[in-house]
């Protein structure tokens, strides 16, 4: 956490690339590569370093590929820890599931394949979540209010007293080794990151749906910036398949730093 | 869906055998195995598909072994394909993400891994769920209200007008091809199941939480048996785990016909 605040600092970004890699998208070229997925995460990541603070692989992604996909993730994490041990890994998972069974994904992530932070569901309850939180050292990043427009059906949802999404961010913090919680908040609605930074000064906000989705940095800096940042801002598709050409990773570059100055003017 | 019925109706079950297989719980023997997990699957398969009619991994445990869990999964669902393409699968992954990436998922487990159902959490609406729906011939088996403590935290919780898991269900209902849903509802409250049952006639239940978490296999059927059956009920530990010497697969054996005993008495 101390090296994602003086990474922070240092670039003067909150940016998160989110390597949603899909085989049908990459460059036809790289498709002779031994290993396509890693040969396009790698050029992304080497291009985009100089102005990201963590990277997101979506599980998912590499899941649809079956063995060749979860090797490919295995070799980008390894990767990511071994050249760029400074930025903050994340697995895109949302995993949910109970006790045991949590545990066991827990492992997958943080002792397996040795990422920083993963994504969880929070559906189940306390014990499909606190098996991650018990790794020290490391964040469990619990959905609360997403960017997509089915959030509507079940978060915007109100319960006893508000939204479904307040009521697990609230519940949350009751369970054990809450202090390693961050949360997943989508950008779409300013009220909604406004609301959720007064609930929770303290945690660092991981931010979907910047760009593509509708979101604005300044949006997002003006209302969930905390005293130590607390931010993680996301943008997949709209780095990693800026272009579709040769030069896909110099255009990655390029986006990842108009992001990046956008994201500097907050960052003293 | 008529060939899982049938079964239903051939072997008067409705046993469907988890298997969480755990390296540290399999008996020692197997570890000199080339794919002890895949060898353990293969005997307790083998010893108990006389009295089950569906047959769940949980993919948790399979991830938590890297590549070789996930060649033991494959392994595991093409040996169901091959030698028992009556029985019915199911993925138990829990996911949900949103749209395209929901739709990554859905390919994993239906086109890569060919498995007749998966398991889905329902807290992203709508835009995760549907992309699983578009599978003709394939099951989506939502989480509605689950059988572990943590269920309480936000499941149970009111909404507008009831309990968030059956906000879940009604709103479900409304999604393309809802048809092919069917939900997780755990057994450790008749009073659920019945509730269940009442907004939910036709559709399939898979109901975990008998033996170990304190459901009976006579509650469960008294009050969400329907005219085409409609029950998948769950055992993991209580079979695949009942010895751990080498008498392992035929004490399984015995552990699933109890349970296919007690559940024929239901089924005329």
């Amino acid at each position: 956490m101390e090296e994602l605040i003086a990474q922070i600092r240092a670039k003067k970004s909150l940016l998160c690339v989110g390597l949603d890699t899909d085989m049908s998208k990459i460059p036809p070229f790289l498709l002779t590569e031994p290993d396509p997925i890693f040969a396009f995460n790698k050029a992304i990541i080497d291009a985009t370093a100089p102005y990201a603070v963590a990277y997101k692989p979506n599980v998912a992604f590499y899941e649809a590929q079956g063995l060749e996909g979860w090797q490919a993730l295995k070799h980008t994490v390894d990767y990511l820890n071994v050249f760029y041990p400074q930025l903050f890994t994340i697995a895109d998972a949302k995993r949910g599931d109970i006790g045991n069974t949590a545990a066991m994904y827990a492992k997958a992530f943080f002792t397996d394949l040795k990422f920083d932070s993963v994504t969880v569901a929070p559906y189940m309850g306390r014990d499909s979540v606190e098996p991650f939180l018990e790794y020290e050292g490391k964040n469990t990043i619990l959905l609360a209010l997403t960017s997509n427009e089915g959030a509507a059906d079940f978060q915007l949802q109100k319960t006893d007293k508000d939204a479904l999404y307040k009521k697990v961010i609230r519940t949350s913090l009751t369970w054990k080794n809450s202090q390693n919680l961050m949360y997943v908040v989508g950008a779409t609605k300013a009220e909604h990151l406004k609301e959720v930074r007064a609930l929770i000064p303290e945690h660092f906000l991981l931010v979907p749906g910047v760009g593509a989705q509708g979101g604005s940095v300044d949006e997002v800096c003006e209302n969930a910036l905390n005293k130590h940042f607390g931010l993680l801002i996301n943008s997949s598709r709209g780095i990693i398949y800026a272009s579709h050409g040769e030069d896909f990773a110099a255009v990655a570059a390029i986006k990842a730093r108009e992001l990046q100055e956008a994201m500097a003017r907050w960052i003293h």
